[in-house]
C-alpha cells in the first residue's frame, strides 16, 4: 500500500527522516510492502531543505498548508516544544491524518488530550522516537511484552547524563568538567538544564509509566532529581562498594499505585545497566511471564531517531486502519506514590569533623527511625578538616530516612548537608 | 475483537500458553483490546492438561479435531520437531487459520514452504518464540528496525551453551564438568547434542539470516561449530588477552552475499555480549540508520517462551486481516559465503614441544600465506612435555589460514591439531 507523508520541521530529526525516505524508499517497499511517498515538508526556515533531493515534494513555510494537503496521510511532527506542536497535531487529527512525533515533552504534558483527540477520529498517534531514540522500547512494551504484566522498568534514558557520569567514573572528572566535555563533543544541548536536572528523563519516564500503569500520570507527581549534586567523591565511594552511579528513570507498578521517579542511582557493577557507557541508553524491564529483558542502543542522534519515526510510518502502513492502536490506554487509576512512601537502600555521605563519638550519634538517630546500617567506610582521618563518612543502609522507607537526616544535619560536627543516593 | 485459539502440545511451552490464556485474559483484553478465548487444546497424552482450569475448552487426543474446529482462528503449534508439526501447520493453513510456532528446527528446514503456504491463503505464520524465547527480537528486526538495512547480527542464541561457557569462564570448570552441571540444573536437554554442537543456534541464525537477507538460506550452507572442543585453557588464554569466549550465531549481509555462521568466538571483554552470563541470551544488531542495538533476556523456559507466543496472538488480533504480514520475504538471492571466504581475526593455540626455532618455523609458514601475527603468548616452558603457544592473528581470509595450518599441523614438533577460534 502507498502512504503519503508530510514532515513538519527540517531540523536534525526531520532532516534524517527526509534522508531515509528519499534514499531507502525501495528498500522499505521491498522488505515491508509499504510504499512511503514523501509529499510535503514544512519549516518556517525552508532553507533547511536545501541539499535534499525534493523533486515533486511540496515545500511550505506554513505548516497549515501541509496539514490541509489531502495527499498527506501521516504527519511527522518534528519541531519539539509544546506550541505550536500541540496545535499542529490537533489540526492533523481534525483532518483525519495519523501523527508521528518525537516530542516527549508534549506527550508528558498533553498525552491524555492527544490520545483522546486521535481516538475520537480513529487515527493513530505514535511516538517510538520520543523515548530512547533508536531503541524500539515502546514497541517492546506495548507489543513484545503484551502478554505479561510489567512490574518494573529501570532506564538510562538520557545520553547526556550517561556521558557525563561515564566520564566522572572512568576519567576521574568532576561534574563541571565532564559537562564541559559533553557540550564540547556535542552530546549536550545548551543550556543543558533539561538534561542534567533530570526533566528530559522524567518526560520519558512518564510515558513509560503511563503505558505500564494504564493510568494518567501528572508530571508534577514525578519525583525528579538530576545529577548536578553528584561529586567525583561519590562516584569513587560507590565504586569502592561495587556500584556504578547512573541516572535512572524508574517505574514500578503495584496493584493500586505506581512509583515514577528519576534520580542518580547506585547500580551494582555486575548489573547490565552498569555496563552501559557514554551516550548510550538502555532500558531494563521486569515483567511477569518474560522476567528480565534489556534493550540497548542510541537514545538520540539524527539517524537513530529518524529510523524510529520511519518505523512508525511503516507500522501505520501495515496496520488495520479500521482498528487503530490507541496511543495510550487509560482505563486504570493507579495513584503515584509520593517519594516518602518509596522503599530503597540508601547511600549516605556525611561530611563531618573527625571527632570521637560521631558515628555513634549518627547511628543512634538512624536506629531510632528504624534505619539500619549495612556497611560503613570512613575516608581520610584528619582532626581539623571535615572528613567523609559513607554509610550504606538496609532497605528503609524514604520518609524515615528523611526524618533521621533532618536531625543528623543539625548535629554540630556535621559540616555539609548529607548526600543521599538511592541504590538499585 | 475476539480471537479463538487452539493449542497443540501440552508440554512445557504449551502449558505456559494455557496458563497465560486462562489467568491473564482480562489483563490482555484491557490493555490491548484483544479478547483471546482458548477454545481447544490437543495432545496425544491428554493427561498433560490435568491441573489447568479448562472449563468450556475442548480437549482432544487427535490434533485433527482441533484443526477442523471452526471456532479456532489461531493454531499454536507447540510440539516441536519436523513431523507431524509440518503436516499440522499445512492443514491449519488449508483451514484458513493463522499459525504461531516456536519450532525453529521446522522453520530452518521448511521456512520457504510454510511461508508460501500461509501466503497462498492469506493467513499469518508467526514465530517470535522460535528465536531467543522471551526477547522480542523478530519484532525488533522486522518492525522496530524496518527503516534501516541490517548489516550484521551477533547473537547468543543458546542458553545451554552460554551457561556452560559461563561456568568454564568463572568457575574454572572443564567442558565436561560444566555440561554435567548444566544437565543437573535443568539447563540442558538430554541428549544435549543439538545445543552443544551448535545446531540449535544454527536453526535460529538461519531464521535471522533469512529475515535480514530476504533470501532463501539452506541449512547445509550454514557453517556450524559447537563448543565441545573449547577447553578451559582456551578460556584462560582468551581472558588473559582481554576476551570472553561465547558461542555466537553471526549474520552479515553484503550486496550480493550473506555470511551465516555459528562458532565459539572471542568477544572483547568490554563488549556488552561479554557480560551476558549463565542461561541468558542476547542479540546485538548493527543497522544502517539505527547503528548498534542490543536485546537481552531469557532465551528459553516455560513462561518467557509462552509470553512470546501469546504476544504473537495479540498481534494477530490487532492487525489488518486483509493485509497479513508475510512470514518471510524472499525477493533477493544473496548467496551464502563459504567459510573459506570469511575474513576474521583468529586465536590459534598450538600444542608443541618446547624447542628452539618453533615459533620461527610457524610464523614463516603463516607469513607465506599472508597471515600476520598481532600478538603471541607462550605458556609454561618444559623441555619434554608439549607446551601451549597462543597466537592472535590480524584480519585474514579463512582459506589462507586453513592452508597454513594444514602445513603447520604436519611439523614434527606439533603434538595436537591446532585449536582455531575466531575473534569478534
Amino acid at each position: 500500500m502507498t502512504i503519503g507523508v508530510g514532515v513538519i520541521g527540517g531540523g536534525t530529526v526531520g532532516g534524517g527522516v527526509i534522508s531515509i525516505l528519499t534514499h531507502s524508499r525501495e528498500h522499505i517497499k521491498s522488505t515491508s510492502g509499504v510504499d512511503i511517498r514523501l509529499v510535503h515538508v514544512a519549516d518556517i526556515d525552508t532553507r533547511k531543505f536545501q541539499g535534499f533531493d525534493l523533486d515533486g515534494v511540496q515545500i511550505s513555510e506554513d505548516a497549515e498548508e501541509l496539514l490541509h494537503n489531502p495527499s498527506v496521510d501521516v504527519v511527522c511532527e518534528l519541531i519539539g516544544g509544546i506550541e505550536p506542536a500541540r496545535r499542529f497535531i490537533l489540526e492533523a487529527f481534525r483532518q483525519g491524518k495519523h501523527v508521528i512525533t518525537a516530542n516527549k515533552m508534549l506527550l508528558a504534558y498533553h498525552g491524555p488530550e492527544l490520545t483522546q483527540a486521535a481516538a475520537s477520529v480513529g487515527v493513530e498517534l505514535r511516538y517510538e522516537a520520543a523515548v530512547a531514540g533508536g531503541i524500539p522500547i515502546i514497541k517492546a512494551i506495548r507489543e513484545g511484552l503484551a502478554a505479561s504484566v510489567i512490574r518494573s522498568v529501570y532506564g538510562i534514558f538520557n545520553g547526556t547524563c550517561n556521558y557525563i557520569l561515564t566520564r566522572m567514573t572512568y576519567d576521574g572528572l568532576e561534574f563541571g568538567e565532564a559537562l564541559s566535555q559533553a557540550i564540547e563533543r556535542g552530546f549536550a544541548e545548551t543550556p543543558p538544564d533539561l538534561d542534567i536536572e533530570g526533566h528530559d528523563t522524567a518526560h520519558k519516564c512518564l510515558i513509560i509509566a503511563s503505558l505500564c500503569s494504564s493510568s494518567v500520570i501528572n508530571l508534577k507527581d514525578v519525583y525528579v532529581e538530576g545529577i548536578t549534586r553528584v561529586t567525583h567523591a561519590d562516584v569513587l565511594y560507590a565504586k569502592e562498594m561495587g556500584y556504578i552511579i547512573k541516572l535512572l528513570g524508574i517505574v514500578r507498578t503495584m496493584d493500586d499505585s505506581v512509583e515514577v521517579r528519576v534520580h542518580p542511582t547506585l547500580v551494582p557493577e555486575d548489573h547490565l545497566l552498569a555496563s552501559v557507557r557514554n551516550e548510550f541508553n538502555a532500558v531494563y524491564v521486569l515483567s511477569e511471564a518474560t522476567d528480565a529483558t534489556l534493550y540497548y542502543g542510541r537514545g538520540a542522534g539524527r539517524m537513530p531517531t529518524a529510523g524510529a519515526v520511519v518505523a512508525d510510518i511503516i507500522d501505520i502502513g501495515r496496520r488495520n486502519r479500521n482498528a487503530p492502536m490507541p496511543a495510550f490506554v487509560f482505563n486504570a487509576q493507579r495513584r503515584v506514590r509520593p517519594i516518602g512512601e518509596v522503599e530503597s537502600r540508601y547511600y549516605l555521605r556525611l561530611t563531618t569533623l573527625d571527632r570521637p563519638g560521631v558515628l555513634g550519634k549518627v547511628c543512634t538517630i538512624l536506629g531510632a527511625k528504624n534505619v539500619s546500617i549495612a556497611s560503613c567506610i570512613q575516608k581520610e582521618e584528619h582532626e581539623e578538616r571535615p572528613v567523609h563518612v559513607v554509610l550504606m543502609t538496609h532497605t528503609t522507607r524514604e520518609a524515615s530516612l528523611r526524618s533521621a537526616l533532618s536531625e543528623i544535619d543539625q548535629l554540630d560536627f556535621i559540616r555539609e548537608k548529607t548526600q543521599v543516593l538511592r541504590v538499585l
